[in-house]
C-alpha cells in the first residue's frame, strides 16, 4: 500500500507469514520481531501491538478482494474464464488464511473488522449472483425461484468457511492444493443447473484433469 | 446424564443458556455462580473454571447428536420424514449453539474436543450420504459421478456453518426462524437431483407453506 515504510511493510509480510503458518493466536509481537531481527520496542514505534497490524493486514485484504470480488459486477465473464476467476478468489483468501480460522474470535477481540467482514460477505453473494445470472443468461444455466439466490448464498458460504471446515475435519494445515479442491467443489454444485450437459460437462472436465 | 448432582445439573443448563445468549467468551464461571445464587467456591468444588463444564457440557451435546444423527445410517428415513428429520439435527445443534460460533477458538484452548469435534464432523457426512443414498435406492435421486459425496460433504458444512454464517453476516444473535431456514437450505441443495419433480416439490412446498 501507497505510503508504507520498509519496515512496515516488512513487519506486515512476516506477520502474515507467521499468522498464516503457526495460527494468529500462537504468534505475539516479540516473536514476529524476533524473526525480523529488530528489537520489540522498534516494532511497537510502528505498530501498538498485534491487533494494530491485524486491522493493516486486513486492510490489503480488503482491498485485494474487492478489486477481485467486483470484477464480474462491472462486466461478465467469458464461459471459460469462470473456473480461472474462482481460483483467483480461492487463491486470495489462502492467502490471508489465518483471517478465515478464526474469523468469530477475530471479529469479538477487534470490532471494527465486523462490519468490514460483514461487507465482504455481502460482496461474495452479490459476485456470485452476478456470475450465475450471467451463466442464465447466456443460456447455460436453468433457475427456478429461489434457486439462484440460494446457491449464490452457498458459494459465499463456501468462500467463506472452506478453510475452516478443513482444519475442523483433518486438524492439518491446509495444503495449497485445497484451492483447487475448493474450485472443484464449487463448480461442482452448479453443474446440476447447466441447461446442457455438455458445455459445462467439459469446462468441469478439463478442470479435473488438469488439477484435481 | 446418569449419576450428576442436582447442583452440578443447575450448573450446567445455567451456564448453557448464558454460554449461547451471551457468547461462551462474556461469561465467567464468576458470572455463572451469581446467576444461580451460590458462591464461586461453591461452583469451584464442583467444576474447576469454566472449561471443565464446557467438556462436560460437550459430553452432553456429542451423546445427543450422536444418536440423532446416527439412526438414519442404521435404519432408512420414509421420504416424508427427511424433512422432520432435518428439523431434529437443526434443533440439536442450536440448543447447543455457542460451540458453533467458535468452534475454532475452542478446539485451540481446549485441546480434547479437537478430536470429537472431527468425529461429529465424520459422522455428519455419514448420515448426509446415508440419507441421499436411501433417496436414490428408492429411485428419488440421481447423481453423476463424485456428487453424492460432493453434496454430503456440502450439507455436513451446512449443518456446521450455517449459525456463524448467521452470525457473521448479520452480527444478530440466530432468531429461532433460523432453524426452518436452515432445513429450507438444505432441501433446496436436494431438489435439482430429484429424479420426478412432483413428490419432492411438494414436500418442500408443504415445508415452505408450512415454516418458512
Amino acid at each position: 500500500m501507497a505510503g508504507r515504510s520498509k519496515t512496515k511493510e516488512k513487519i506486515l509480510r512476516t506477520a502474515l507469514g507467521l499468522f498464516n503458518n503457526e495460527g494468529e493466536s500462537a504468534v505475539s509481537s516479540v516473536d514476529i520481531a524476533s524473526v525480523i531481527g529488530i528489537s520489540p520496542g522498534n516494532l511497537y514505534y510502528h505498530y501498538k501491538g498485534k491487533d494494530e497490524i491485524i486491522v493493516e493486514l486486513f486492510a490489503d485484504f480488503e482491498e485485494e478482494i474487492r478489486q477481485v470480488l467486483s470484477s464480474p459486477i462491472n462486466e461478465p465473464l467469458k464461459l471459460e474464464d469462470n473456473w480461472v476467476y474462482l481460483y483467483i478468489i480461492f487463491e486470495e483468501i489462502f492467502d490471508f488464511r489465518f483471517f478465515y480460522k478464526n474469523q468469530s474470535e477475530l471479529i469479538d477481540r477487534i470490532p471494527n473488522l465486523r462490519s468490514k467482514f460483514a461487507r465482504i460477505l455481502s460482496l461474495k453473494e452479490q459476485t456470485a449472483f452476478s456470475l450465475l445470472s450471467a451463466l442464465e443468461d447466456q443460456g447455460h444455466l436453468q433457475f427456478d425461484e429461489g434457486e439462484k439466490a440460494a446457491l449464490a448464498g452457498r458459494i459465499a458460504q463456501h468462500f467463506t468457511f472452506w478453510l475452516q471446515y478443513h482444519d475442523l475435519r483433518h486438524g492439518t494445515a491446509p495444503p495449497k492444493s485445497l484451492i483447487d479442491k475448493g474450485v472443484f467443489m464449487t463448480l461442482i454444485q452448479i453443474t446440476p443447473y447447466w441447461t446442457n450437459g455438455e458445455g459445462y460437462a467439459e469446462l468441469l472436465k478439463d478442470f479435473v484433469s488438469e488439477k484435481v
